[in-house]
């Protein structure tokens, strides 16, 4: 397909090679020109405006937050200004689901097709195009979407056909895994205060019934204290829990955990966190107990 | 070896049988006495007291709570007062940390040999001998040990030569499985909300990166909204989340998610919720929502 | 002084008819009509539209949230457009922190000078002229306000020539009330289920430490259970918490108690509780523990 | 009444030398001999033991917490052992409600009166005899006290037959006082962050609403920053939410904001500050939005 590609930070780079190498007709826009170069050497051409990225059948957008989304696709020349009759945006930002709902209308009247297919994975899996897709949207627009997800990930759900469900259970995913990280960096602030091998102790949960990939990655960066260089920033995990916080305020459905997280990152960037990666809250329980982690 | 074997509830039954297969020599201790006659159809011994379990090389004992620990230890005819010099007693049972140490210089007082072996694992497990078991301990007492722990779990993780290390990696895995329960409760909450089928959504999480038994196992309980019957029920949660708490007190740890887990069981209990599975506490956030899960 | 009050609800009706009695020349407006009638009775002038109500040196606004005045103020025919150069607007509705910095901005570059006035108090002290106003602005505005400001309160308190200072000290206002309904929801919820009279508990509470007016008015509906009709209603206590919340966002001030309340009121609406005082939240606690206040 | 008095501590001492100027015969004991030459010169008694100060018709303890009382009733020459038939003891101590049930029992068993009678007020309040009494205890125990408790305090509240109750009210009390810190710790860190004058903040608050002692007290300890010398040490105040939580567990009431003050303590004690007043959990919020008080 002709498709163009917006957004080439850590995920959305490898998601654009994929598209390449899945053998779609890719057109890039970055903002700074750098990223561009790289995906142009891979066979992708490069455009000059965001409007020169929304040619083709489809344009995927995979950006920072809401402003980065609402100033490309609303701004003069943006998507909604740009894209074709009938092609589709599909959105793989993490964005509110407010957001989310203003795009399905935009879109809408402006006789585009939009899909919502927020992706589960990090910077490595994005690469390697074992992505997970959480798709939803209209019937026929997820049908045409389907050859370009299979491209980025390793499967595809669809959870809904309105837009917004989808961006909610992304946004619900990225709260399951930042409450893994503080139910174990609580878990190791106390064992590890007593003595037990943080390493060790992982071990054994990872062997047992936590033997997964989410307690496996994050696990061992909380149990070496590393969180520099940050697969994902600790600003982006706090604008999730923010965005889960919002949906769930609007659907009046109280979240106390959610809450918890929400403090665990205004703490940690009140202390100079915006570099670490977001499994730094993971070291707050051992701070409060008056250990250090490293 | 020759080993007694004290409280056939749900997990001891199958622990009792599995030593049994394995070819050792087992006496079987039970306040009720309706259970022991399964093991004695198994082929075990049947005492008729406390003491009467305590003649060999080990007894093993796997009981409710602290309380009932306490008794059978400490009581007259109990096992400090009946067991040899040089063997040892083996507790598997979920106990505080404080008890643990006062187990072990009870237990170095009389000459006798003290390891905590709690296990993680649910009543399927413990019939299939597939436990996991964390012990601790001292090196020979460990080593004297491996025989029976082999025989009723999979695999053995020795973490501390301190008995009471070993109650804590427990305890503080039992506060790492009521926190999914928690998280994947609130998840649940806002996505059922929102319209999302709570039973694919579960497909979603555990087809990507919660693809964990904890995961499986609880999330299929709250999307289906069943407690009933109780696989380990609500009381035994909220004593494992009070004596998580107690330790973390003791420690100077403060743990927040695990202050709310404490308030999630009272207010289970408080309605009414003592025969329900513990994951009954994942129903709550849809609760305060407004929602039911079933 | 010749002034426009724009807001009659519980509150501002009281506070126009205390201008009134101050002796200005008010001129009131409401979207709906019959509030006016009795302030035209006591000697207002009526005015078809808001711009009519901003001929005058000042006109003061007091509306139910961020929506209400924006409308008010940013519309065709709205304040911006209608005030006369130099002339004032005083803010005394509790808004967000971010949409009083806005209208400082709008108000400024409309060479008109505008003044943050929030005001503590429930509708029977605005009826007496007894609130207590915070005020936030220029050095010129705030005297020049003073005459009406003195008018509708029994002090003023000026906090900061930054306007948003006055709204942010008012939200924390409304977070320590809201913060005292929970915590004596909390002990009425303890001492009522083990037997002890909620009555003359609060009598004990009165009359000792905590002799302060927001423990017997809030004390007291909790004790009696009694949360219609409402003084101040569920909504507006939530999105109070809620504008705290966002500043203390923006702060980076992580405000754990204040999560607490946020979720008591998601709690309490998820549960039709819109009608209800804010002090509703204060029978929470009882609820969990199984019991009811009444 | 000729009465014994033990434990003079910060308020012990103040307490007994109002009973000497209410004109009663006191004998006093302490474990550390300083205190008791100070209440000698001004017409005490002096014991050498517990039991010389059981030798009247009542005897009051004023101890530190749980285990003091135990070792001073329970054990060898204790009051248990000491005190005659018929005798009283009015307990002070703020301890939990579990012990005062079984201070309860072990009286009745031995033919004495067992009265609680916990106070609120800082030291200054017992020096100036114009503390709180909260009595609860059977109705003749009561009468015969109440000699003594309109010696120590400015107002007595019967609030039940059963002792433990008064112990519940008790700490409830502490709990709100707790609260109270906390909720202003947070305000304070919010309106300071933003650059608000705290002083000045604080002002507004107890002219208005919060026109109490107990915040006017606690708001300038944490305006000011200042929390040595300690009027109620951290550990104390730890101890108090300790014996709340346990009490609401055993009645099943879940208090998410005790559970708050529960960490907040855990977390100062952790950092070193046993030697502060309790107060300085006060300045946690600001230490967690990285700003510091003073």
């Amino acid at each position: 397909m002709k498709v163009g590609f917006i957004g080439l930070g850590h995920m959305g780079l490898g998601m654009a090679a994929n598209l390449l190498k899945g053998g779609h007709d890719v057109t890039v826009y970055n903002r700074t020109r750098t990223k561009v170069e790289a995906l142009i050497a891979q066979g992708a051409k490069g455009a000059a405006s965001v409007a020169d990225a929304c040619r083709g059948e489809a344009v995927i957008t995979m950006l920072a937050d809401d402003g980065a989304v609402e100033s490309v696709v609303f701004s003069d020349g943006g998507v909604i200004g740009s894209l074709p009759a009938g092609a589709l945006h599909i959105s793989s930002s993490t964005i509110s689901v407010a957001l989310s709902e203003r795009l399905e209308a935009a879109h809408a009247k402006a006789g585009q097709r939009f899909v919502a297919a927020p992706v589960f994975g990090r910077p490595d899996a994005a690469a390697a195009g074992q992505l997970f897709v959480v798709a939803a949207g209209a019937a026929d627009a997820l049908r045409a979407s389907a050859p370009l997800l299979d491209a980025i990930g390793q499967k595809t759900f669809i959870v809904s056909d309105a837009p917004k469900a989808g961006n909610l259970v992304k946004l619900s995913g990225n709260f399951l895994i930042a409450s893994v990280i503080e139910a174990v960096g609580e878990a190791m602030a106390l064992i590890g205060k007593a003595g037990v091998d943080r390493r060790q102790y992982l071990e054994i949960l990872t062997s047992t019934l936590f033997d997964a990939p989410v307690y496996k990655t994050y696990g061992a960066l909380i149990a070496d204290g590393k969180f520099e260089p940050a697969g994902f920033a600790a600003p982006l995990g706090q604008k999730d829990i923010r965005l889960t916080l919002a949906a769930a305020e609007d659907l009046r459905v109280p979240m106390p955990l959610a809450s918890l997280l929400r403090d665990r990152f205004l703490t940690l960037l009140a202390h100079g966190g915006d570099k670490l990666d977001w499994s730094a809250i993971g070291q707050l329980a051992a701070k409060d107990a008056g250990e250090t982690t490293s």
